[in-house]
C-alpha cells in the first residue's frame, strides 16, 4: 500500500470508526515514539484537534526523551493532553513483590497505562484508539489487556517499517522518526536488542512468510538463515494467546 | 441443565480447556461473593487442590464480609492464596482525579485487580480463570479489560441464577450461598440495587428474551411490563461495546 493511500484510508476508517460507535473523540498514550506519534497525527487529521486527547504516563526517567518528543507533538497539533505518573501506583504493588523481573514489571506498567486510558476515555467520553502496529501483534510484543486493549486499532494492518514511511507523510517529527524504537519497560530497552533482530529484517520475512504463506525453502532462498526462520515462527505461535478471547463452555 | 450435568460439564471443561493450553494451574479473584467461589470449588474438582491460586484483593474496609468468607474458602478447599490490599495503587491514581465519581473509582478497581491476576498468572505459570455469569455479561454488569478479562471463563453460560444451584451441589458454603450479591466496588453497594430488578426476575426475562427469542407480547403475557422489557433492552444493546474486539481497518 503507498503511503498516500495508506493515509487516507486510514484516515476515513478512525473517522467512520469512532462515528459509528457515537462518539466524537479518541484517547491515546502518547509514548514520544513513532507508533503512538503517527495515531496522533493520523487522529486529528481525522477528527480535528478538538477531539485528540494524548496522556503522557511515564514511569520514573525511564524515557525522558519520549516525554520531551510527546510534548513536541501536543504542541505540534494543539491537541488536550494529561500527564499522569505512573510511578507511585506501580512502586505501591512491587513492594509486595520486591525481586519481580523487569518482564513482570513491563507488563504491569503496560496495564496500569490501559487502566489510566480507560479511565480518562470514561471522563472524557472518548474511545480508547490503540497503537499497535502488525510486527508486534505477530511477534506478540505487546502486553496481553495492556497496549492491546482498544476500541479501535488503525495501525493493526501495517508493518513497523510500513509505519515509519506513514509517519513521515503525515509531518511527523524528523527527530521521533529517528528514535530507536522502545517499549520504555526498562531503562535502556530497545525493541530491536530486545527481539534480536531489526525491524527491516522482521518485516521483510514476516511479509513472505505470513501475508505471501511462502514455504520454508522459499525463505531461505530468500536469504533467511534457518534459526531466524525458526525463531520468528516460535514467536507468532507462543504469541497465539494474546490474539484470541477467553474459552467459554459449549454449553 | 440440571445442577449435576452442569457440575460434571464444568469441571470437564476447566480441565479440558487449562489441559489443552498447555498449563496445570489456574489463579482467580477471591472476592468471597458465589461466583468466584463457585469457579473455586470447580477448579479445585478439576485440577486438584494444589493447582488452585486463589487471590484476594480488598480495597480498604468495603467488604470485610466478602474477605472473610474467602479466607473460609481457601481453608476448606486447602488452596494456595494471596492478599494483595490494592487500596495503595488506586488512592495513588485518584490524587490526579480526587472528584471522580463511584463509577470510575469501581472501573479502576476491577481493572486493578485484573493487572495483579495477570502478573500473578506469570508468577505461578497459571492461567487466569474468569467468574463472570451470562446476566452480567448480557447486562454490562462487568468492567471491560476488569473482571472479564481472563483465559477461560466457566461460567459464561450460566445465569446469576443457575451459578446459585450450581454453588449449592459443589458445597459452597451456606453463607456465602445466603449473602446479597455486591460486586464491591463501594461500601453498601447491591447488584440488585444497582441494576434495579431482582436476579430472579432478570433471569427469567432474559432467558424468554435472549434463549428463547420471544417477541415482546409474549414477554408481556408472562408478566413483564414494558418498563423492565425495555430497561433491559437497553442495557444489553448499550453494553455491546463490552463484548466485542478492537476494531481494525479492512486493508
Amino acid at each position: 500500500m503507498g503511503n498516500k493511500k495508506a493515509k487516507d484510508s486510514l484516515i476515513k476508517f478512525i473517522k467512520a470508526a469512532v462515528t459509528r460507535e457515537g462518539f466524537k473523540k479518541v484517547v491515546l498514550g502518547l509514548s514520544g515514539g513513532v507508533d503512538s506519534a503517527t495515531v496522533a497525527y493520523l487522529s486529528k487529521e481525522a477528527l480535528g484537534s478538538d477531539n485528540v486527547i494524548a496522556v503522557l504516563m511515564p514511569y520514573k526517567d525511564f524515557d525522558p526523551e519520549g516525554v520531551k518528543f510527546a510534548g513536541e507533538i501536543i504542541k505540534n497539533l494543539g491537541i488536550k493532553s494529561y500527564k499522569i505518573d505512573i510511578s507511585p501506583m506501580i512502586d505501591a504493588y512491587f513492594k509486595n513483590f520486591p525481586d519481580a523481573d523487569n518482564i513482570r514489571r513491563g507488563n504491569k506498567m503496560a496495564r496500569e497505562r490501559m487502566t489510566v486510558l480507560y479511565d480518562l476515555s470514561k471522563k472524557e467520553n472518548a474511545l480508547v484508539i490503540g497503537c499497535g502496529n502488525k510486527t508486534e501483534i505477530l511477534l506478540g510484543y505487546c502486553t496481553l489487556y495492556g497496549d492491546t486493549a482498544c476500541a479501535l486499532n488503525p495501525l493493526a494492518t501495517l508493518y513497523k517499517t510500513e509505519v515509519y514511511k506513514l509517519a513521515k507523510s503525515l509531518g511527523v517529527p524528523e527527530g521521533i522518526i529517528k528514535r530507536k524504537p522502545t517499549a520504555g519497560l526498562w531503562k535502556g530497552q530497545t525493541d530491536e536488542g530486545e527481539l534480536g533482530h531489526s525491524y527491516a529484517d522482521m518485516d521483510r520475512l514476516l511479509s513472505l512468510m505470513v501475508d505471501a504463506k511462502k514455504p520454508d525453502s522459499e525463505l531461505k532462498k530468500a536469504g533467511f538463515d534457518e534459526k531466524f526462520i525458526r525463531d520468528i515462527k516460535k514467536r507468532i505461535k507462543d504469541a497465539e494467546f494474546k490474539r484470541k478471547s477467553a474459552i467459554i463452555p459449549l454449553v
